[in-house]
């Protein structure tokens, strides 16, 4: 029977072990500088804050740990957005991984949490877009600078969350209850076969859904639209199973060009803690 | 910086991404019940083990509980043999992991560590010889019938592993202050490019030199020594990197055959455990 924070380590395992998983590191490709290797050392470097989040430990603290211990490795911010979406869903199986429980502990945090949250940011290098000018003062990359900022109009992680919508779709699930990590967990368990080959096609199937948020971050809103127009014609005609050399050549075509869907990636940690947290898939 | 357990985690993580690791699950090839995830959650279910022996545990306890906890996943036995080597070199790494210490380590177990041992093999189906008339008794299959005699006799799990040479060469490190776990160290640290595929070279030169022991227990001597002639052949060529094509064929015809040289494996855990815990690594 395994603990919350070693299923939180295991759905980050899972994660980059399904393949084809377009333009990510998946279990059959690795981008220049950035390996699998590095997201297996991730996994195992988060692993201290992931305890500390099932010991009941603050969310915003907790997470500061785990980004630190996840950043200890030399492929850089592997595992930031799924930390994110993990640490609360291990707080909340620490008690019970329900609805309500999981609300209370966002609805929970407070200003210290978002305080630490941007202590995070100086752990690693995360790919932010550049804040609004009224914003600037809570531009992530102040890291603790930004924290008298935070005190003085009293912002809690739930509020920094809230500001982040749209346009962060790792924050949007903290303000919609874990809508869409929900959603891939009862694909995940719908899904057959091994559970790497269930988290290739959860990903595809949520990447077919909305543009991912970090491929508009980095290439603009017409790039991540067709990238989801693509993934979303691959989804229909079933292409994992029916024809899936085109999903590869797909993965490779977007590792080539750089394009990194890691919000969609991020997702489907968060869905896999969830499937094997509630026992939904077996392992 | 990464705890000794955590270091060991890794080494399992990494051992069994290295690819192309003829016969064996790795991470371009699943055998059909035994698959790459199953070998993630046995690193993940080991864990409380190895922060056991981490935190000072008698060697014993210690490798049951990571035997225990490696053991609940659906693949069965993943990682039992690198255990039997992580364990006592993450005691020893708890002091420092220096060949003194690390045969103290083993010259201090017990008959208690040995009981510890015969109990681990009820968690989890590990492939043994039948042993001979007189060892009957100690018979692993046993389990923990078998600690009547063990106390009787007053073996201690260093006496074990004695009594297992030849014929096993996990339980050879035991018995030569872990020579070839040192060696593969060596070797991964001389290596280029990603440790994944140092991990995998290390693993073709090991088999090049001396037959895998649970091959010889599977299918026998000839079948053993011919895989061990081809991976001779093939390192001395120097083929993983001049006619990596080769080496592939050799990985696929073994996992058809069902020849996995799981032993050799083991010894490349135990080396890239050693690798990371002295820095001689970067990851």
């Amino acid at each position: 029977m395994r603990t919350p924070d070693q299923n939180a380590e295991l759905a980050l395992l899972l994660e980059v072990a399904g393949t084809p998983k377009p333009g990510n590191v998946d279990r059959h490709r690795d981008l220049p500088d950035l390996r699998f290797e590095h997201f297996l050392a991730g996994a195992v470097g988060a692993r201290p804050g992931l305890q500390s989040a099932a010991s009941g430990a603050a969310v915003g603290p907790a997470f500061e740990r785990a980004v630190a211990g996840m950043a200890d490795q030399g492929g850089g911010n592997t595992q930031f957005g799924a930390l994110l979406l993990l640490v609360p869903l291990v707080r909340a199986a620490s008690e019970d991984l329900a609805q309500p429980i999981l609300e209370s502990v966002l609805e929970g945090t407070t200003v210290a949490d978002a305080a630490a949250f941007y202590r995070a940011f100086e752990h690693v290098d995360v790919f932010v877009s550049e804040p609004p000018e009224d914003l600037e003062a809570l531009d992530v990359h102040r890291g603790s600078e930004a924290v008298p900022t935070l005190e003085e109009r009293g912002l809690t992680l739930l509020d920094v969350m809230d500001r982040s919508v749209p346009g962060d779709d790792v924050a949007r699930e903290w303000v919609t209850g874990f809508e869409r990590s929900f959603t891939a967990a009862e694909r995940l368990a719908a899904g057959e076969g091994p559970l790497t080959a269930r988290a290739a096609a959860t990903f595809l199937s949520l990447l077919a859904e909305r543009p991912d948020t970090l491929v508009v971050k980095r290439h603009g809103e017409a790039v991540a639209r067709e990238v989801t127009d693509r993934a979303a014609e691959l989804h229909e005609e079933g292409a994992l199973t029916a024809d899936s050399d085109r999903v590869e050549s797909f993965a490779d075509e977007l590792v080539d060009r750089g394009v990194n869907p890691g919000t969609t990636a991020d997702l489907v940690a968060a869905g896999l803690f969830v499937a094997l947290e509630r026992e939904a898939v077996e392992l």
